[in-house]
């Protein structure tokens, strides 16, 4: 961390328990992509996250309480990491730093769409992604709604547009 | 920058663009604070933000687009910091960050009530708060109402009302 002193300010204390850009790419990635292991973590990672930022993050996360660590019974040696009640609430955060991203960045047209489908869909659809993630993270009752669904779906089309555009 | 691949997701480019979480402070203290000049961003800054850090930051929030900067006509060698459209439009991601931490961190009562009063103003107080931004950074005409003067009065009488209790 910089040097500076402590303030209360809950945007500075978020941005100290943050730390640094990996780790909310890190919950991005457990929460959209619902990659839960650290291999695929380390593999699929669009940005190419380095192993040991990744282990680095994963430790910080879990200590933070953003992040639960537990061994995953059906592979020996291997962890498998979910989502906190405090990480899920991260939905309405990420939602807004993806809108602005999506207006005012060079962001690519596929990875913009699941950030338009959280803008259009707003804190009705956060709050059904929210008890999704629950049931998927923290055990909770299956939701009626999958926002993950409609995620998959709205990808699907756009990639068979764009192979039709091309075609 | 931390090394790895660029990426076109919309927040992993909001990320990179804000660089570490001075950046925003920054923006915060300009935002919030309506402070314009550098010794003003240095000597009131709740986290002791050391000097050279922040001509770093403004720097590179002006190269950004985020932040524009011209010479104050009233003081000599004095520059008069703005925020951009761009920044203005980092109002609700502002809001829902100040509003996870006050919920998740050990935030300050005092510096909660902001964060308080721009949830439960929601949207519409976040789209008032931008127009009187854009007047007060932009040269946009005077808004109808003055959210900075909600909060200013929202503070002082959380501050008349502790400074009650305890007396």
């Amino acid at each position: 961390m910089d040097a500076g002193h402590r303030s209360g300010c809950p945007i500075n204390l978020t941005l100290e328990l943050m730390g640094d850009r990996w780790s909310l790419l890190v919950i991005r990635d457990v929460m959209f992509g619902n990659r839960r292991h650290f291999r695929t973590l380390l593999t699929q990672s669009e940005e190419a996250i380095a192993s040991n930022i990744l282990a680095d993050r994963l430790k910080r996360l879990v200590a933070a309480g953003l992040l639960s660590r537990v061994d995953d019974p059906s592979h020996r040696q291997k962890a498998i990491y979910s989502l906190t009640e405090p990480a899920i609430q991260l939905v309405p955060l990420l939602a807004q730093m993806a809108a602005w991203g999506r207006r005012h960045t060079q962001a690519s047209p596929l990875l913009s769409l699941r950030a338009r489908m959280l803008e259009d869909g707003g804190p009705p659809l956060w709050a059904d992604f929210m008890a999704e993630l629950r049931h998927v993270h923290l055990g909770a009752p299956p939701p009626t709604r999958s926002v993950m669904a409609e995620f998959a779906v709205g990808l699907a089309a756009h990639q068979a547009g764009s192979g039709a555009s091309r075609a």
